[in-house]
């Protein structure tokens, strides 16, 4: 995949059309620039907010965030590891059902019965364990994502532990929480070289959901419905779509994307076992806005900041790539421990060249990194530096 | 308008199609069973989740709204006074102008300089006046909305006091916030008839935002888009679309829609200025599910609670029409004052006859009443018995 240095195209700075292009250092893969049509099962989505890098990598435009609280589905990114199952799994959502295991009573519930058992709504920081990969200094294959694979939303569904509780509890000896995604396995192919299954440590059962609904309405076949598991702080890959059973098992799942995929390796190393697991998120945030040129004047600097698996405590805004802090001040209602908090600092911006960043410190008293620990797939960047901004006031 | 009664059309009841009339004692308006194709101005919207009244009156159905945190726009309902402008003046939304008066330094500002100025969102539950006007006993000329001419819906843009005080601060004497909206007025009428021009207390104005997003998008045409006077607990009318003037008055506007319309007045009178506007919204909930015959077995009894220019603070629930009442848990995250909270009760329901109410009670101890006291035009209806709904469970 050819890369280009976006530090050639500062010359193009200060149209519309380059402003997602403007941090400096960032390597964009040369398809980035081809934006071609949406696919189909994606069509109902906001072409114009976003970057189309593949069928099944979609993301949001930088400048499309700006102070959302709450990303709408038609602008929130698509990451699908497996081609998504047919339309015909959301013509009938209630019958859909989910196997329970490794409970005292196992068995198969529909998504008509769970929605009896209990609601609950979280909003959350959806967001795909490769975001911000192209921030990464050494060369990484996978999409290469800026800022924009990653949404904050609100899911409706079951609390798992209820769901647990009514089959009796948890089995002895269970660690984690295993789910396994409905997509179908191409003929010819190893189930347990495609299969989307993911385990999760046992303790993020109290804050699971079995989810119907994103954002108020019956999640879409391409976000996974009409089941999905939710995992509040964790990346998205661990929010497994189409859900179709749950276990509570001894040990991770042996599969492909669980054994070797999403693990934070060495450089140079392949994935499996030995290596963490690409599991909860950690204190992130970027600049929204301004993106652009533009005059002198008083300026809403803006961005989105959150802890991950903590809630985020604070943000800082530096106009000159850290050497100087200002704390910024967040907009809008608090959505919870889960969910990205918008931010702003008012600055009257003199003429000149600035490199705009900004650092969160979450409720745990972590901080942003200047920039994170390399690991060989380019998985949760988090660092401060590189998503920083360049802009021009004249 | 020919009115009938619901009570006959129970026979109908336990369809999909009736659920949303199920509600006893409601006379609704023959219209409403004819539902036509959305108008063009309209035409993003989702026909399935909408009662389409009229060309300018549009209501989310009752069912649609479950524990929905925040209302998307295309499941919202849609009130105009008058026939919005046209699409041109979303082309270029930063050009959009507002002339800012009774301030010590008066002038026009843009969008575009607006935004330059400050940045806030708020989560704000928006109500037409005469929502719920089919459920007050005495005929009424209007819009026979039943629960869903309302939405929560989260608006961003600048403080008005901000801009006030950019603009040197508010004149003496001022006692009211007086918004016009840019509507076209229709030659041969008289603009005073038509203009849509509310004035509010001034002491809302630590609130009022000049909103250019809703939901984190640019505000569509049918929103008042591009720019928005948003009067945070005060009912829709009052939230002025295409704002072009927001002038800080003396006294209120003399336009007909304050002088006579939306007004609080005795059964059988004329609206003056004698009786109270109609402002600020008062304590309010409904059920929202189950709305239809169900089998017997764990229900969520699920409905919506806001407290309107307070807090809502709690809210019970009663399955034999306000005889027994039962605490509710709310659901989701707190979206601040001005938003609506979903809640849930969850109940083991045995076969029988429900009438399923729900009463709420705000930040100041304020009880939803049975039923208030009628006015003229049906406006304010926040009795907690009318709105109640008939399930059978077998």
């Amino acid at each position: 995949m050819e890369k280009i240095d976006l530090r050639r195209r500062h010359l193009l700075a200060g149209t519309a059309g380059a402003a997602a292009l403007m941090a400096s250092g960032v390597r964009v893969s040369a398809q980035e620039a081809d934006v071609g049509p949406l696919p189909e099962y994606v069509e109902f989505k906001d072409a114009d907010a976003l970057i189309i890098h593949s069928n099944n990598t979609i993301e949001t435009k930088r400048d499309v965030f700006g102070v959302q609280p709450i990303t709408s589905e038609h602008q929130l990114y698509v990451r699908n590891n497996v081609t998504p199952p047919d339309e015909s799994i959301v013509a009938d959502r209630e019958a859909w059902e989910v196997s329970i295991e490794g409970v005292a009573n196992p068995g198969s519930v529909s998504v008509g019965d769970l929605k009896r058992m209990g609601v609950e709504t979280v909003a959350m920081v959806l967001q795909c364990s490769g975001n911000g990969r192209a921030f990464f200094e050494h060369e990484t294959s996978g999409t290469q994502w800026q800022t924009g694979a990653a949404g904050c939303v609100m899911w409706t569904g079951v609390p798992l532990r209820t769901v647990v509780e009514n089959m009796g509890g948890v089995v002895d000896g269970a660690q984690f929480v295993t789910g396994t995604g409905g997509e179908e396995i191409p003929e010819g192919l190893n189930e347990a070289d495609v299969i989307v299954e993911r385990s999760v440590p046992l303790d993020a059962l109290d804050n699971i959901l079995l989810a119907w609904d994103m954002n108020g309405e019956p999640i879409s076949l391409a976000h996974g419905g009409p089941l999905r598991m939710i995992v509040p702080g964790f990346t998205g890959v661990n929010n497994v779509k189409y859900i179709k059973r749950v276990a509570m098992t001894e040990v991770e799942t042996d599969a492909l994307i669980q054994r070797q995929r999403y693990r934070l390796v060495p450089l140079g190393e392949s994935g499996s076992p030995e290596y963490p697991s690409v599991w909860q998120m950690e204190v992130k945030s970027w600049i929204t806005g301004p993106l652009e040129a533009a005059a002198s004047g008083m300026h809403q600097i803006t961005g989105l900041a959150f802890g991950g698996v903590n809630a985020v405590d604070g943000v800082e805004v530096s106009l000159d790539d850290g050497e100087t802090w200002e704390a910024a001040e967040f907009v809008g209602p608090d959505l919870g421990r889960y969910a990205w908090r918008p931010f702003v600092l008012a600055k009257d911006l003199a003429p000149g060249s600035y490199r705009i960043v900004s650092r969160a410190t979450d409720s745990e008293g972590n901080q942003q990194p200047e920039a994170p620990e390399p690991n060989q797939s380019g998985y949760n960047h988090n660092g401060w530096r590189a998503p920083g901004v360049d802009v021009t006031i004249s």
